[in-house]
């Protein structure tokens, strides 16, 4: 066998989720149901469908990078959003992938070999831990703090790295920078700046460069407080960084198109990786996201679900003022989907700890913060969190949900 | 870098053939867009996205294996192109991928080792080639007869790999079984089970199972004689045969919905890869195909697509026939999108050749057949051939750019 193939956790979490009918899930990273554009997409295919002339591209094969339009759109949304113009947003760096999930599989088979180390976020995204893990890549962790990266931690990690002459392996530093699957931390620019001039500066020792992957999926799920903008606004950020972002997010879930920006010789490289796993994503998708751009009915979508994301938040923070025991520390975030609770110390919530069983037991499931945390031989994974999620479950359930996990929790604490 | 990454043949064919407007291109493998089904897509697309009771869903994230009505729809259509039952096509070891080539990737991550060897036929189809080449694998050819496999060289590649001591590297056979891209040639199912034997009476040598992988991507474009039942219908196939296809082809082109049936171990190594690359194709799509199949909207429009290509065969037939001079030999098929066509050994027809450049500068294209040949230092490659595709060009475009090409060629034979 070509992989290192185990259970993915996201996997056992979406089938739990999908196939008990009673439980409610605060675990899976579901958008909300209600919210996704139904009658919108409607429209949009419908207006595509309408006349061969829009149908019939729509329908054909198009190119490994993309929709040249919806290349282009995105460009200009992502200019738009940081406010900042230049050969960073360019066309030519954007590709259209099967969501950002497929984009961040592609740029590490670009970037790695068998052995290579991404330094993560300390925890970051499991399904990226995943992929690290099948193809034997290595992790290794960077604290995270209340307001992102920890930036001497991350020096620490290096000079470490370097001292053990495993710099050469260290290809990436993946930061999930908005919003940050599980923690909901978001990692300031002023931050984001100078992770990028850290890696700069190791990249002598290391010979070759260390990329910055920023992992914006969440960006525009803000619901309080102003944006901040991406890596690709910093000094030095032209050819060392890669963002990804996602229309799955914050429009149509269903549809999964996600896309990148990357340098040169990377955006290459992907897009011939890219030409070689499916040589392009759905034309069909492609035009429903690239009309919804083009007109106001993407912006005004995610005006609503804005809103409606910062009343589920709202919904769950009450709900945890009042059922979680106090010796519960919790997290709130300004956007995306999830609040991280941290358990006293002496108390595992990890998978087969007796507090994830006994919330099964009581048909409420959460994310285990253990299945966070990378393989990395410097420190014990912490097993006393959890990612709870709003996203998918409905206000009702949200307040259920929470008052039956703050009621397996009171048996604990 | 971690993949061995060049330019993908198919890359810059449909980038030439998008972006020259006075080229006809009989070279793209694109599907005819005057009988791409708009009017049948926007219908059911509607009727998913009419109510949020099937709207919803559609738009949400589904399940890694693929949405399980889909899943079953495509089983039982199996069943019914085989008239066949049995465990070979249980919903179980159905898969739903982005388009039949993101199985083929997948499949070849489950089951190749670096510089592991595929045997394929020779020729055969070249974004295949691609793959196994940015994998850094190996092919071996194996002949290929007017009537599919030849038979007797699978088992003299098979014994001179096993002399070599290089058979426990042989995974898989590859085999296009309907129509073949790029030749035409449909393989019988007498000669699918007797290579199926034939790699079985190998596999104690190779100390592993060798499989058979069988693309039928073109199966459902069959315009005269009779189906062949598929692998998976041929004694011992349960555990051995990989049955890929696709409603790419035979229905809405640009949704790129693929599916595959594997055995196990494979199924479960396929489908937590499929986690990791993207944990499932658009729900969307996948619901769009699965009600043209539980409607009659899906056989009716194989049926209307049959003929069309029926049709266009017969254009090119007569235009071969009136403009191709006669020491050249050409195959045509009983299905698919393709002939093939052998110019006097002497003469080259490859990507560097005269033939090609001026057929270019007269703005005709076709795929050189030498693309297809793996590399195999058992042989030279063949440069006298050339795929011509009546798959994407007009009826007019077709006789219009037979004439070129058959003019370019009276100046060389």
């Amino acid at each position: 066998m070509g992989q290192c193939i185990v259970e993915p956790p996201i996997s056992w979490l979406m089938t739990a989720a999908l196939s008990r009918p009673k439980l409610i899930s605060l675990a899976a990273g579901f958008t909300d149901n209600a919210s996704l554009p139904v009658t919108e997409t409607r429209t949009l295919l419908d207006s595509i469908l309408h006349s061969n002339k829009t149908g019939q591209p729509a329908l054909q094969y198009g190119s490994t990078a993309g929709d040249s339009k919806l290349r282009q759109l995105t460009a200009e949304h992502l200019q738009k959003l940081d406010g900042k113009r230049g050969k960073n947003y360019a066309t030519g760096r954007t590709l259209i992938t099967g969501g950002s999930q497929q984009l961040l599989y592609m740029t590490l088979e670009a970037l790695c070999d068998t052995g290579d180390i991404i330094l993560v976020e300390d925890p970051t995204y499991f399904v990226f831990l995943s992929i690290l893990q099948s193809r034997s890549l290595r992790a290794r962790g960077v604290r995270l703090e209340r307001d992102g990266l920890d930036l001497a931690h991350l020096e620490k990690v290096l000079e470490r790295l370097k001292k053990s002459g495993q710099l050469r392996r260290v290809k990436a530093l993946y930061l999930v920078s908005y919003f940050q699957n599980p923690t909901g931390v978001t990692t300031s620019f002023k931050k984001k700046s100078a992770a990028l001039k850290l890696l700069k500066k190791f990249e002598r020792a290391a010979g070759h460069p260390i990329y910055l992957l920023e992992d914006a999926a969440y960006r525009e799920l803000r619901f309080t407080g102003q944006d901040v903008p991406s890596a690709l606004a910093a000094g030095g950020a032209a050819e060392r960084v890669i963002y990804t972002g996602t229309y799955t997010k914050p429009f149509a879930t269903g549809a999964r198109v996600g896309f990148g920006i990357l340098p040169e010789p990377l955006f290459t490289a992907v897009k011939r990786i890219k030409g070689n796993h499916d040589f392009g994503t759905s034309n069909l998708l492609q035009q429903l996201v690239a009309r919804a751009l083009a007109t106001e009915i993407y912006d005004r979508h995610v005006v609503r679900l804005q809103k409606r994301y910062a009343q589920k938040a709202r919904v769950m923070k009450s709900a945890l003022e009042k059922h979680f025991p106090a010796a519960i520390e919790w997290w709130e975030s300004e956007g995306g989907l999830y609040f991280w609770a941290r358990l006293p110390k002496e108390i595992s919530a990890g998978v087969k700890s007796k507090v994830f069983s006994t919330a099964l037991k009581n048909d409420v499931l959460y994310v285990p913060g253990e299945l966070c945390y990378a393989d990395d031989p410097s420190r014990a994974k912490p097993d006393n969190e959890m990612r709870i999620s709003f996203g998918s479950a409905s206000e009702e359930n949200i307040r259920k949900g929470i008052a039956r996990l703050g009621k397996v929790l009171e048996k604990f604490v």
